[in-house]
């Protein structure tokens, strides 16, 4: 009996230490886009923790992060919204909310979590504990009713989420102050076919990219009353335009040190815009087409990564002299980056080499390589305390 | 027998269970400066988890965190560094590091943590994980080698730290690279008897507040061979001061929309400083002698608390129209607020009153009141994903 009693206690503590006490500041989740599975890392060991399966189709998927840095919300191409445990390492949650959706977003207090659908087009919000469907934001546009493709949703103070509408060439602020009574303002005719948005990091500004024309709509969200402008309008005019193969990507990592560094479609050049005055302030030539253009936290480097066929390489863009000073290989199919929250590292997704490179962002130094399936998105639990992530 | 295992099962697993998973990135300390303790809170319940006792002298304290949000570093007036896990709520390791000490900071990489010390005036840098003394900086300036009281430590990208001497009138920047050989860099002659400094948001710009002398010194880190100058030189002139019963604090949290909005010493009067000319803007009267002048995440307000004798109020600057907007009385000698990550809350310590009040910082509405035994500074998890905290 003695022996019985020592084998359960055993059996128990080792049960209940098997998930140990730990900080959740350091941890972040990779997208394994080809086996729908997360890796669960942790950046200051630059170690895998393990993984979660289950997740569907994550071939294109991004993430936003619970108030308290436990949970990531994982929003899948085929319409799942998965809740995912890092601690635990498992599904908590999951639903499929639409047919074909490309991202969400987590409001101010992080009670409220909200999708943006393709398909149906529009915005669904959820209760960030539950997933209970809260509220239901149809993206219904002309006398037709028909309904547009959501994109650039971004959540900004007051438990206000903004977003636009590809179809439609519009942006709606929805204010979710009352969560099951949606109250939407809308701004129409901001150009054509934005493609993505941007909050800058104060919540301020609104910046939606035009796929249908040159240039960026504005919205002052402090200042709606006047309505949304245009800025950089015409900024490839008279030069030629390249195929676009892959649509680029705003989030709010683009504003640094005063300005907002953003990608022009269909050329190999980052448009550099003064957030004071709106007004272009020059031009960057890079390698290709960017995809993505991210500032590192203190604003002293860009980095972008580029689209097929150069889509192997990653530029570094030194804002003080504002040119490239670094170009590097960090392996095929580079998807994403993620800067650690203070900057020094910086992790790249390189897809068709199955891995995941680390850098020091000071030295160019490669850190680290973690092994990843088809990794595409990389997202860190401090985007957790940062508006418009 | 069976009944035996039951209970010795039950036991165990509520022995293990007793400190139950749970994300850090909404977790906080309150200072309780009479009785040397730490009140645990959580964010997201507005509750008090728990308490820490055995940190000393915590008449004046301040803290950092871990990168991984688990672990607060307290610095105490008796020169006591206290590590202190907020998931076990315990002490992990302490030291008495000097004999008067008003506060540390925590490098890039989250691997350094220094103490800013009056007495021996320098700066000591441990090993964060074991607080391994790793090395020493006396703060001696001119022939005799006198060592002057340190004030304003920060720490900024390149796992630097940058601080300025009260006695000797000058700003040192550490580089830490090599964590056992510190290299230090001396700009002298900044001004007279600076108190505190900032780092701006972004880890550039030092910025430290002038007693002896009505004035900011400043230094562009991005440009350190162009040295110190001084900024709003002058700007009590002509008119009368006021006896200061409480030096200023200053931290980033300053600066915000392209402005710096800066105590005053000896004057009802918080100033406004352009980010990009650094000259001043603004003036805008307040009640009293700020201590704390704290941007909202957002920079939509500016919260301000004051010295005796109006220690009992705070007022809220909205930044767009640039005057107070709100004046509350949280409760008797307010000594410190902390905003939540994304700014929808501000927690405000009432030490006279011993609670913590949480108000809406929208609604201006007090959502709830925590008991503290004399509370003095709050601080978040989320600074551990910041430069300059």
């Amino acid at each position: 009996m003695k022996s019985l009693l020592f084998v359960v206690a055993a059996f128990l503590l080792s049960a209940c230490s098997g998930t140990a006490l730990r900080g959740t500041g350091d941890l972040g989740i990779v997208i394994e886009r080809a086996s729908g599975s997360v890796a669960v890392v942790d950046s200051t060991s630059r170690s895998i923790l393990g993984r979660i399966e289950g997740l569907g189709d994550l071939s294109h998927a991004s993430a936003v992060y619970s108030r308290d840095g436990r949970y990531a919300y994982v929003f899948g191409r085929d319409g799942g919204l998965t809740k995912v445990d890092l601690l635990e390492r498992r599904i908590a949650r999951r639903i499929i909310q639409a047919g074909n959706s490309i991202g969400g977003a987590i409001s101010q207090d992080g009670r409220l979590v909200a999708a943006q659908n393709y398909q149906p087009g529009g915005v669904k919000v959820f209760d960030a504990d539950t997933l209970e469907l809260l509220a239901d934001i149809p993206a219904e546009f002309s006398e037709t009713k028909q309904r547009s493709k959501v994109v650039g949703l971004a959540d900004v103070p007051g438990n206000k989420f903004v977003f636009a509408l590809f179809d439609a060439g519009e942006i709606w602020v929805a204010d979710l102050s009352k969560s099951r009574e949606p109250k939407v303002t809308k701004f129409r005719n901001i150009g054509k076919q934005p493609y993505d948005g941007l909050v800058t990091p104060d919540g301020r500004h609104y910046m939606a990219g035009l796929f249908g024309e040159d240039g960026i709509a504005l919205v002052d969200l402090w200042k709606p009353e006047q309505g949304a402008r245009k800025i950089l309008a015409g900024y490839g005019k008279g030069t030629e335009k390249l195929p676009v193969f892959k649509m680029p990507h705003l989030r709010g990592w683009a504003v640094a040190g005063g300005r907002a560094y953003l990608p022009a479609i269909g050329k190999h050049e980052v448009l550099v815009v003064d957030t004071t005055t709106w007004q272009e302030v020059g031009r960057i030539p890079v390698k290709g087409q960017p995809v993505f253009v991210m500032a590192r936290p203190d604003g002293r480097q860009i980095w972008v990564n580029f689209a097929f066929p150069d889509y192997s390489n990653v530029q570094v863009i030194d804002t003080l002299e504002q040119k490239v000073v670094q170009t590097l290989s960090p392996g095929k199919a580079v998807l994403h980056m993620e800067f650690t929250p203070r900057g020094e590292h910086v992790w790249i997704s390189s897809r068709d080499d199955n891995r995941v490179s680390v850098y020091d962002t000071a030295s160019f130094t490669k850190l680290a390589e973690l092994p990843a399936q088809n990794p595409s998105g990389i997202f860190f639990t401090s985007r957790a305390a940062r508006i418009g992530f």
